[in-house]
């Protein structure tokens, strides 16, 4: 029997004691020289030095695996944003794949940030290379293998239910979940989404907004996959910047959990993120990237006591959120 | 002085006599049997043979240079779709870079179809990786090169301006370009594309849809960037199956190239892309995916010929089209 990706977020969250999700963004000048010049100085089987593209990923993936090592006991999931990863080409994603591989080898559940969107077959792939199995070959040589092995990914509703459809496929099939971008936490986000619609109106009589609207959508996504913790898998992205937002967007999904960036680095404090929850202190899953990550710079350390100091960080973010509960 | 990428591709559309983009989205299962069995049998330096996400983006790779082969001197681009290669991990991900390089080496303007969205750094980084150049490392390590050396790419407009501005700065660095999403192909793209908006209104006093008021972004976010050809970098991606919504488009698109996916495959004909072209028979980018590449099975030819199937659909095409010019 496949668990529902809602449960065993919930479940998750239950057992960590906070609903925080650190983000795993990269940025190769805020690493550790020493783990950088340990990438340079690696040479493979041959002698040879890995190529600049490589040595970045090697990088990359060594400093994951130090704050996922200091944070897995901590929090529930980790959301590796592909960007990233992309930018060092497929070296950057072999890393990116890595670090998905080693958090869930350490029991915490992963979110893929990719904000994929597209239509049938290719729509398919994406969720089939994310989220479920690959066939490669046929007859004889036919392999069946996970590419990505995430528990979820992000996903851009634009494209409307042909776009959500496929990956909601392999949600079922596989126990994965999405997270479909509602309302954005970034300052231009209204250019679409705040926009007034004149066919929907509200209780108020009032016409509905874009991101409303999709939120209706979102929920409607979502109504059939609702598991034991009353919440369903198709989730949605709610940016901690925009609190009145939010509390509407509550309203219209009761049974959707929220992502919600914004916290820290965008601004966003504990009081701002308070409604993106429920009355029973669940259903939001607030990330930090940045500011659990690089910490170190934050709380005057060296780089390289980096996974200490995101330690200290999640602890203190939990005690943060702790105090809206 | 850098180029203009709407001057580029105007130009690449007279030289060659027609507007065609061939989709290379590769499919393992429709790639004949002796590109997959020379794949297979490959062996590397140590006599070891490839993993099978290895050997499966080996195959796609020697598909995608025949298909090149076959139709550079006809077509002014190719757009391969990123879905269908990530598909095999970072594998796949070599095989996407490996198939822009090789339509770069052989004078073919490359539009990544990849719908990349998301803002602030996050957006820079997918705008470096596919338009510009990427650094890694610092001081004495420092290495400056291109990723993917696309030289367009189809972006999401969902997240406005934010994640937008990013690659456009980007595309005036490298003279680059970029499509964005405005009416879609596929069925349910009006699920939020074609929503009515309040506040908006039509010279006719209607409220404007969502696809037209994105349509008066992107010819926003363009307005500063026309061309000699009296076109601008910032594109769109409308749908040849709403044939309607292209006129409206095109009236509020004056300078804007449009990319037009749905023509052969998903149901669109020569008639139906009338209206995505200005008046002057430009304007306008019509992709053809498996109508090419695949051409092979419609032809009733076998499939190691699919290369010289894929000339004769091109041929074929450029015919049908030059009957509506």
């Amino acid at each position: 029997m496949i668990q529902n990706f809602a449960d065993k977020l919930i479940e998750a969250v239950k057992a960590k004691g906070n609903p925080i999700c650190v983000g795993l963004d990269p940025r190769l000048d805020k690493i550790p020289e020493s783990i950088k010049n340990r990438a340079l100085a690696y040479t493979d089987d041959n002698g040879e030095h890995l190529s600049p593209t490589a040595a970045a990923a090697r990088a990359i993936f060594e400093f994951n695996k130090g704050i996922i090592d200091a944070v897995f006991d901590l929090v529930p999931v980790v959301k590796p944003q592909i960007a990233f990863y992309e930018i060092y080409g497929a070296d950057g994603v072999k890393a990116y794949a890595d670090t998905l591989k080693y958090a869930k080898s350490k029991g915490i559940l992963t979110i893929a940030d990719a904000k994929r969107n597209d239509i049938g077959t290719t729509a398919e792939a994406y969720a089939q290379a994310f989220l479920g199995e690959v066939q490669i070959f046929e007859g004889e040589n036919e392999v069946v293998m996970p590419i990505f092995e995430a528990d979820s990914i992000t996903v851009n509703p634009y494209l409307g239910w042909d776009g959500i459809k496929p990956f909601v496929e392999e949600c079922k099939k596989y126990g994965k979940g999405i997270f479909a971008l509602v309302k954005t936490s970034n300052k231009s986000s209204g250019d679409l989404q705040d926009l007034v619609m004149q066919d929907e109106k509200g209780a108020d009589g009032k016409g509905k907004a874009l991101y409303e609207i999709v939120g209706h959508l979102v929920d409607s996504w979502g109504a059939d996959e609702i598991g034991e913790s009353g919440y369903n898998f198709v989730g949605a992205v709610v940016g901690a910047t925009f609190p009145e937002q939010a509390k509407r967007l509550r309203e219209i999904m009761p049974n959707t959990i929220f992502l919600v960036p914004g916290y820290g680095a965008q601004g966003a404090g504990a009081a701002d993120v308070k409604p993106c929850f429920n009355a029973d202190g669940l259903g939001a899953i607030i990330n930090n990237s940045r500011g659990i990550i690089f910490a170190y710079e934050k709380l005057g350390m060296l780089p390289d006591a980096y996974a200490e100091a995101a330690r200290t960080a999640v602890l203190e973010m939990k005690k943060d959120l702790s105090e809206i509960a």
